[in-house]
């Protein structure tokens, strides 16, 4: 089976055994935002034609390719959701050769006051990591950090975060700008100053003004401003989300490495699982829960 | 007397009676942005030089035009500053013809931390608006918003919030910018929803996300989304500021207007002064009390 996580800016293709391992893997900056409408099937065969002619298939996919920007929009499954939710609601395009296409279709929250909230991708790293790393909070950062709580093998809520965009924009457009050297890598010292003066429990706001203040007196250098701002980020993410107990993390290594040392000041213990696992676990018992329910 | 505001965009400019009464004012688009290194004097001449030549000055300066940046670094005031360490520490140009020229420091305030935070002109604007409008809480909204408490005279604390640079960000840089129509004017309805959402204890980092799947939920016109998120930035400024009891609020008309809805959302009572009454009266006490200091 081939197992594919297709995003806004990255595609990532698995050619998987029949259990489930990962037998070769693929990935191209050829997220959905890089394909014009009516042109998925072509981008498609210029990865993956070489497995689908050799019968490799069904393809199963998760991600933005199920957006209205994407292939076919996927109407997104409502919380609580789990396996069964995501297999229910998944689309069977079958005007594909040689393989039919099983897309999934993302989540959807409303808090409280009625506020949607929206996934696409994250639940298929979530699922395909409960069984290994059990249930409780999951944090998976990025451009749009997610926060989700699984109990009972459904991901019953969540929360999006937009703290990688806001790191982007001040770091590229601010005032803060000019007061910044591109950094060689993150300097942990004033990353974790960074954590510390959100966990001291101020205001965001408030506080990425302090970046500027103290880079203006020279408390700041300024190739370390960036890490500062980024623990201040982090660290009132963190704060906000006050997760309970401990952490499943699933994020690129340097992402990881990063929020397991912010989520250390907070005294919080993560696991961190294999991300490239974890969405072709999840995938995969889509396709073996799609594939019983046939027969 | 002329008393001058010469900002980092603006530049404003008074002549005053002796008794402080504004006889006539100019502002252009000239702030110390726009001003090259030793170009002080020359944009001056350009602006007031028949003011000057008639006899009006002495001439005094608040802003940004003591920074680093401007005509002349002036070290800033600490906190607690009122009227006497202003003019204690108020820098004396002799050279300029023919007149001199005051620049008047801006204030620095260290928090609890140790996190230095800076204004310079705002300090003029509040001690001009006390004798008025009496002691407590001062909110100036603006790129960066101070809030301000004043005590016995003298500004004791401020703090900086970086609310209207980030609504800018947002606004042109961000996945919301693509949502969001150019607004014609401010949707109150969805400002007030904006103000309330922040009310509920949120996480800003989560509520700026919640503009975006709103609007994607079709729950949000594209023409009121720049309402919504104002009013979230604003109502998330306002919670963590704080303030207790009635405020001063010292403004242009419109931020007034939008700065006295949302206190309205939470209940709290403001006061809004004439803003150029407030700095020419303030830079005018400081002028008086250098000149009986000088007797």
């Amino acid at each position: 089976m081939i197992a594919i996580d297709w995003g806004t800016s990255n595609f990532r293709a698995y050619r998987l055994s029949s259990d489930g391992r990962i037998l070769e893997a693929r990935s191209a900056p050829v997220g959905i935002s890089k394909v014009e409408p009516g042109q998925f099937p072509a981008v498609l065969g210029e990865r993956i034609s070489d497995w689908l002619a050799a019968g490799s298939g069904p393809v199963v996919m998760s991600g933005m390719v199920g957006s209205r920007h994407g292939w076919v929009e996927v109407p997104y499954a409502a919380c609580p959701a789990g396996r069964a939710e995501i297999a229910a609601g998944a689309h069977r395009l079958t005007s594909y050769e040689p393989s039919p296409i099983i897309i999934c279709p993302g989540l959807t929250y409303r808090d409280a006051a009625g506020v949607p909230d929206v996934m696409r991708g994250e639940e298929m790293q979530i699922l395909g990591a409960v069984d290994a790393c059990g249930e409780g909070t999951y944090c998976l950062p990025g451009t749009h950090t997610k926060f989700a709580d699984v109990q009972g093998g459904r991901i019953v809520s969540f929360r999006t975060f937009m703290t990688g965009e806001l790191f982007g924009l001040l770091r590229q457009h601010s005032i803060l700008t000019r007061l910044m050297e591109a950094p060689d890598g993150t300097d942990e010292a004033s990353f974790d100053e960074g954590v510390q003066r959100a966990q001291a429990g101020g205001s965001l706001l408030h506080d990425l003004f302090g970046v500027r203040t103290r880079a203006l007196f020279g408390e700041l250098p300024a190739a370390f401003a960036a890490s500062y701002l980024s623990g201040v980020l982090i660290g009132h993410e963190i704060r906000d989300a006050s997760p309970r107990g401990r952490i499943t993390l699933i994020a690129s290594a340097s992402l990881s490495r990063l929020y397991a040392r912010a989520f250390g000041t907070f005294g919080i213990e993560c696991v961190i699982p294999d991300p490239e696992a974890a969405v072709t676990r999840g995938l995969a018992s889509i396709l073996a829960l799609l594939a019983e329910e046939n027969v």
